[in-house]
């Protein structure tokens, strides 16, 4: 029912307003005078200073400030691969957020491609009038590749968001969430579900910040060194996870362990599953719109803290907590690659900005003052 | 002298400002239910409409009112080939006059390639968020191809304003021009020097128009049947221009002319030359910034009506009171491709807002009420 009318409210406010963002001009232009420094024949001399200075665009032009975000529409929120065009009104959307908590100026860009090495170069291509990339909402495995590939072969930050940005949110939340179970990060046991993109980048945030015990489930069971069926992603996982080589189902490893974070899909996690888990258990379901386990049965199960990514339900984890900040910190601060320091310091800054965490507050609401600060502040 | 001033006038401004455009956002986002309109979970029905209806994303998106401004950064103002980088302030300032004049939300994209196909591919990749593609400042003859192709292969209008932006305010100089010396289109000669983007879709408009006697030159002198030495664009002016054929450099065919139409460079035309036009001659001297012959010594030597490119003398021809409205109308009227009617049109509407023209005033300025308006209103 709430579903129904937000979505009818929601197509009525994109009906109204024809989309949500615009093109505004920063600078007079009410008289000849103005036309000739914003134009010709002033901009000239602009031109011909960027020509000698090539890094003078981050100075005189809207590089400075802005930023793409890239969709070829293959991994549409939890649509699936709905196309370019589907795509426009989640990135543009994307780009309201970003100006609206961080001041940073992005352009939606969904591509008429779905292949690698196009998208690659379609990116490339258009680079020079961005200065940072954010990629959103593009299937696994290509993800990988084309983050990898960007970030090394572009000299402006490129990161895909649905990897990172949740992984930032992921880390504060569970920091917070450790606080208030008293655990330290050593000592637990983690156990996921998903190993897509987002999987994969919480697991790595996880190791990074120094979570020893994690195993990553897919739906065939948790991957270790005894599968012979792993790409080449989830060989890197299994390299850096479930030290003891557990074999077996979700349902097998989660017995005994601390904290549960699911980024799969509806109906992965029961009742049964959450009462083998250690005592206060930490469970965080954040398939989207449906989550792994609704927050009411994973509280009859004995849950001690629930985070989804609803805003119907305490603890959301959402990745505008992040994405904003992440983005205005390298564009301020000039960072040319971002690493997974960078992500671990911006998931503690993040966690900082709630004063006291309990089991229904482990992560601030962005329409908290000081948020994107403290992300931005993270990434230098 | 006042070209420096302004040079360092607009480096200050940009300076200033980081550029001159921002991304603004059109709806509210100042709660948790703003937020969940304009982005997850309403945004989900939104896409979901659009999947099932692609022709959707013109209503729901920026798609709607929304272009995008590609320049590979090959022919820039007089500058030359500078790249992309240098191209930015001159694109971002060209989308700044496109939301001042036009309310059009207009992007810019500088191509990290000159190459043709590269280029072709890449605008096809990034239109589907775009209502249209405005080709700016790419060298000749590359740009003949982008444009043909990409109008063919698009479903949204696409158009070179080098060309056609500044044929249409061309045309309406010359409209009142003649309409000030009592002149009809059909009798008149015009000679033209300048076979590039410009100087071949002026040809082309204003034989579109009705001008029967049309001689364009080339740095070698008259376009013709005769010579063996013609591009493929050059072979097309030949077949619709020059019907005596007449062979020999512009000193050569101007005697006699009444109209001079230079899209070439400074110097070229001298004072002998005007001398042997017709009475009451016509000089539209539009190489910029530095006119094919001064207004001062063209007018001693007799020219009747003198247009330059510049903003500092009268009769300024500037693409800016075409490509606004052209674009406005293109996106209010649903124009999936231009044609050469259309800007017929554009420029006798763009003539027409000029009541009573004389010598020093053929041209409206683009802050006169309606210029725009009057434009898009041809563009159907």
């Amino acid at each position: 029912m709430q579903m129904d009318k937000t979505s009818e409210e929601s197509i009525e406010l994109h009906k109204a307003h024809h989309g949500k963002i615009e093109i505004a001009s920063k600078v007079p232009i009410n008289d000849k005078h103005d036309l000739s420094l914003a134009y010709t024949p002033g901009v000239g001399a602009v031109s011909e200073a960027i020509d000698k200075d090539t890094s003078l665009a981050k100075e005189y032009t809207l590089k400075r400030n802005t930023i793409a975000i890239v969709s070829d529409g293959s991994a549409i929120l939890g649509l699936g691969n709905l196309g370019a065009e589907a795509a426009i009104p989640v990135m543009e959307g994307k780009a309201a957020l970003f100006k609206k908590f961080a001041n940073v100026d992005a352009f939606p860009l969904c591509l008429a491609t779905q292949d690698t090495e196009e998208i690659i170069q379609t990116v490339k291509r258009i680079a020079p009038v961005f200065g940072g990339v954010n990629l959103e909402d593009i299937a696994a495995p290509r993800c990988f590749e084309i983050e990898r590939r960007l970030q090394n072969e572009l000299d402006i930050p490129v990161m895909h968001d649905d990897q990172h940005g949740t992984a930032v949110v992921v880390l504060a939340a569970l920091m917070n969430a450790l606080k208030v179970k008293s655990a330290k990060p050593e000592d637990v046991k983690v156990v996921m579900s998903g190993a897509g993109a987002a999987g994969s980048a919480v697991a790595k945030i996880l190791v990074e910040y120094g979570i020893k015990d994690i195993i990553v489930c897919d739906s065939k069971g948790a991957i270790g060194a005894h599968r012979s069926d792993l790409t080449h992603e989830k060989k890197e996982l299994a390299e850096i996870t479930n030290r003891q080589n557990a074999g077996g189902s979700l349902r097998d490893v989660i017995a005994g362990a601390d904290v549960f974070i699911g980024v799969s899909k509806p109906g992965v996690l029961d009742v049964e599953m959450i009462r083998s888990m250690k005592e206060k258990p930490v469970v965080f379901a954040l398939a989207n719109p449906v989550p792994e386990i609704m927050p009411d049965e994973a509280a009859k199960a004995g849950a001690f803290i629930v985070a989804t990514g609803r805003s119907d339900f305490p603890n959301q984890v959402n990745n505008v907590l992040a994405f904003p900040g992440i983005f205005r910190g390298a564009l301020d601060n000039g960072v040319v690659q971002f690493t997974e320091a960078m992500f671990v310091r911006a998931a503690g800054n993040l966690a900082a900005c709630v004063a006291k965490p309990d089991p229904e507050h482990i992560l601030p609401s962005i329409f908290d003052e000081g948020v994107t600060a403290a992300v931005a502040r993270a990434i230098k």
